[in-house]
């Protein structure tokens, strides 16, 4: 499989290392967004290095692709051990991961590793659906009950989340208590949070459901009224500013992407997150 | 096949009831409507009960899913009157009827059965095309002639037309002299219709193409340059106010649908729809 | 094969003469666009010849449709040859060619032909991509490099390029240095430019990826990020002011175009286009 | 629309005259032939005139296509009045008619009117489904009644069944009582049925599903067990020493041929037909 | 979800009760078999209950349709446990269990419960792939492992294996070295293997990949070479004889079964296959 | 991208050397050959490298996966250099060379390289149409004038074909006067052509349409009526007497295998060609 395009340098020089977890395993209505990472790095190609939007170009930057993890099928313990590992040994080396998904489970050892290191850590959340549930068909580990799991591990107050559009009644109010900042809808109150940030460390976490369907039809579980690829191109640049010490692009699911425009649609978002976190 | 979501209570409970029309038969170009109510039940499943948009949820509400009239493919005149046949007896018992298309020439019995009991209706009407031709290739039961037909049942000014950006130049004209009130390309005018529509009972007819194709592809004559999903919503919340007597949403075809976004966009236009009307 | 729709009189009698580019022989990408004229004639059926934004209609004018050009698979110096020919014909008979892509290369023959007879052409340009590259792998003459050829016709200043927001920093710079005038992102700019064009002869090409790809999902490379369906009609309004001599319609790629909107997009597209064009 | 490959003669000089019937009106479960008739023509030019097997060519005769009917569609007994009309025009002529399908039910229009001319005529049916029920969801006009209805006609004993392998078993039991020569499973009976047609006038009704769904997937029916390509070719080459007076080629349905071999079939099918037929 | 054509009795009196397992958990390469029990209950209202091959009807027989069990994705070891307590329930009642796959992994605990029962239980297997690894990527428990397992429950000589055409070298030899009775290729040994069974009890798995992929494409690992819908007729008829005291239709996967030809073959290979054990 | 599987030797040390021609250059009516290679080294993996045909195993022999040619797209000219040479390395080291296609007309720059060294080659050649014409719309270089451009190089009788069964009429006449051996329909003839060729070096290009469609529908052009894959590999078998000193599999086309049969069905034919090569 190729590389991610312009992800050519070697691990040991890199300063931002990219990898895929090809992982649907608690996913019961759509499966397919194991398939994503790899149709991601294909469909890169068609997709320049070079930014207008950011005026920079992932050239210029050491980037490395370490490809997928290999992971057990049907043991969905030993694949979040897997996935803890993987990133806790590239933040060990002083490198920022970038997780490509995979179920947005897998976010859910990936901060865990990061927090490790970096205490203070919160997290900017963007997505269509509030992710807060205690139990998912009596199931604690789901991809609907990941965000409540980084919860547990950070406590209140520190994760955004954006875009917010479908939940149970009780996950609205859960977050209402002050558990998450919960901003429904839009992106619109993003540069607010940031500031509230501040230059603590953060995880950046694009569930790409976050996109309008229109947008982004690739997806397990689509959820109209969505915001724009402009209006997340406007929200990532705002990244510039922050200190991101991991981040994950998740939720790519190439069997409903007939057209490829969801393929790029990811590869752009990859592009860009990382020019706003390296060029910052 | 499974109810609709949140439609769990019995017929003699419910205050709404839905029901599916799986026909297409005066359809030439890209058959397929028929398959719709079918599909909309089973995606139903993708989506949650609970509108974060409208605070309100369906399982607070008595609904009823009375599943798919059978139709005798072949014999339109047959299956309109079954459809009359249908509504007549929701009307009769006093609650409102939901129908789920099909394509929109079936709005024209259910219009007439629900007319029967409120005399003084008004069609509020979503849709990309005008549809009223007196006839098409000689046929004056069609989909493209269905609001000429309401027309006669309703005389001058007592059809408000939306998002209408597809016709002859003669439907165009012959609406502008009056006989409906046809206001093109959006949904801006709606607010004003609303109050001159005042407390008079209301059918609500949504064409689904009144969505810009790349929202809703799943449909027979798709029409660029239309609303967009969040205009929909807040074009759904308006109606709040209103004392809605019946109401349709047509004109979803699977077949045009490969990534499922059609039948998301579907079923969550029925959830607003269906709380707008309840909750006002 | 059927006409497009509206496309009745004779070659003798029109005005303005479609012709079909069934080529798309420089793509190693995503080949595809060689059926877009033949689709497009077939879905154009579903649209109305009436057009509301512009209260015209396609029945108004001559229009002759002058099929397919035969191309020979595997030569492209002999396609490019043919496709001068097939406009220096029509030019020569003091009719507007507007030719339906195909790929994009195709645009440079045929600005070749138009400029013969109006030696101060100008060039209105809507596009994902800047296409200004020296040279691609190797070959000059290819989809990306063609407003490259097309600026060595007509030297600096002529070339307004809209929409814009893919390319080699390169090729911005190299536009950017006065060559052509590249408006990125946005048609914000296109009224200026006209002004600027003011009565001197002009060929519009619209490389129809210049729609997001929510709009157009058919095409070869899709950008994310474009324009939508409801800001092309606007610039295409904006044309009817101009002595337009020429125009062509790109790139779009039926096999990536499941749901046939962009189909209907590319249909609509033409639709206006001809309809600015002749009421001017 | 291109016409049939090598059907290029003019309708005066034609010795057979094909037409498509564009209708699928009756069909519940998996609508789609009304495409049949365009999509064959389209792809009948991936097909050479000139058959290896009988050592002839399309070119050798005078073929005509007159194109495909226009058909209201959801009005049934118009249509067949339709066909029948074209039908008996072209018998009229002393012409054979070639109909393509479409749904099977168009084939009782055309034999009636071909009985007209020929009242001894036999009818050669091959087929996976009997179509044989007195009626199909109380309607007696049905792809599922239509052979039923051709007995009507005929009466007990002129109707020869091929390939026959799925029905009620009361349909296997009135054929059985000698209302029809129903062969299930193969074609192996089919030279013994021949001897006994002997010089009598044919009719060959082809329902293309005779043929395994590996061969042909493109119809709504689907049923394992068919017979191979090779094997209907055999079949076809037995008929050179017929008199047929009238054939149809039915039930390709291109929306369930998703590769186009379904598509190849039928147009290989419609030329060792027509050579047989003409070559005897 | 409507139940599966002919099942129409109620749990209490039936003699055969289908149900389905909705799971592909341990499937890495191409999943979707989840989605099998649903799409063949919904496809067999396209095929007739009367079985011409074998004389009998699915009217004629009590046959329950007990649903899909409900799965918890990403905890095989619990799914494991649901199908084992479901089949156990189904022979405890003396009934015939019938289990529609999703994976072939689930026959393992399907034989375990029906093992309980019946001591000396024999297996018929038919399958394109021998599924005798000792483990897959360290897992012993998957869809490539399951005759291995089955084995270790039943011991050497008591599994039947017909039509493999693929496995590593060393599966092969363990088979040879008496461990299952391993045919390759064909089913030509069919008769001689079901006289050694005799009159003991059967369980029957059929993973539907042993059809050739021309027959039945939508599956995960499509094997060529594989046997004809005919030949698998013949050798379902030849189980009339025996004791058939549970059995499983698995690996049909919608996904890649785009013209449906691949739910008729399954949903025709469950009729024959309940006609043959209950008409014996 | 992966290599094929099995395929893990240096080109230094290899026998046999893989590589793929990503070209579909001169194909006018259904491109896509070119993303053949890509898609059956992805797909290979879902293949065991044992076959249980051959007794024999990939992983037993030195084989080199040397990757895609690079190929200007648009200067069909330069191919063709391109692939000889690339051949003649291959041949010059003294290996195998084994092409993955794209399109057939690759086989003439490759029949060259060979021919070069070994003067006395004979062609083994596989495949539904002869090949054989003179030009092709005026092309003399194309897939359809493949063969006659070989026999060019190698002059009358020695090129054997098999499986032909489209052409034109002066196609089969040219070849029947002693040009080539044609053998139409079956792989029949082959064993006593095989005893012809004798010791002599052999090319064998199999162009997978040999196959029937049902088999193998992702080709440009499909032609009913062809072999099953169970006769194409005992024709496979046969070659292991024979010295093959080059050879091809050509003209798969991802875009018409939407269930992923043609693929398996090519990567299997290349396993036991291979096989059959080197066990010889």
């Amino acid at each position: 499989m190729a590389d991610f395009i312009g992800f050519d340098a070697s691990r040991r020089e890199a300063e931002l290392v990219l990898f895929g977890v090809p992982f649907d395993g608690t996913v019961s209505f759509r499966p397919g967004t194991r398939f994503g990472p790899e149709v991601m790095r294909g469909e890169s190609w068609g997709l320049e290095t070079y930014s207008p939007y950011l005026h920079a170009d992932l050239e210029s930057f050491r980037l490395h692709d370490g490809g997928d993890l290999e992971l057990p099928f049907g043991n969905t313990g030993r694949v979040l051990e897997l996935i803890e590992e993987r990133v806790r040994g590239i933040v060990g080396d002083g490198k920022i991961p970038l997780m490509l998904g995979g179920e947005h489970l897998a976010t859910y050892p990936a901060v865990k590793a990061v927090l490790e290191r970096h205490p203070d850590l919160c997290v900017i959340h963007f997505d269509a659906h509030a992710d807060l549930r205690e139990d998912y068909l009596g199931e604690r580990l789901s991809h609907a009950t990941v965000m409540r799991r980084v919860w547990e591990l950070l406590g209140d107050g520190r994760i955004f989340q954006h875009g917010i559009r479908s939940g149970l009644q009780s996950e609205f109010a859960w977050a209402g208590a002050g558990h998450t900042l919960l901003r429904p809808f839009s992106l619109d109150c993003l540069t607010a949070d940031l500031q509230a940030v501040g230059d603590r460390p953060v995880y950046v976490s694009v569930d790409l459901d976050v996109l309008d369907p229109s947008v982004f039809p690739g997806t397990g579980t689509p959820e109209p009224g969505g915001v724009s690829f402009k209006e997340l191109l406007e929200a990532l640049k705002l990244l510039r500013g922050l200190r991101v010490v991991g981040a994950d692009v998740m939720e790519f699911s190439p069997p409903y992407d007939p057209s490829g425009i969801s393929a790029a649609a990811a590869c752009k978002t990859v592009r860009e997150l990382v020019l706003a976190i390296l060029s910052s």
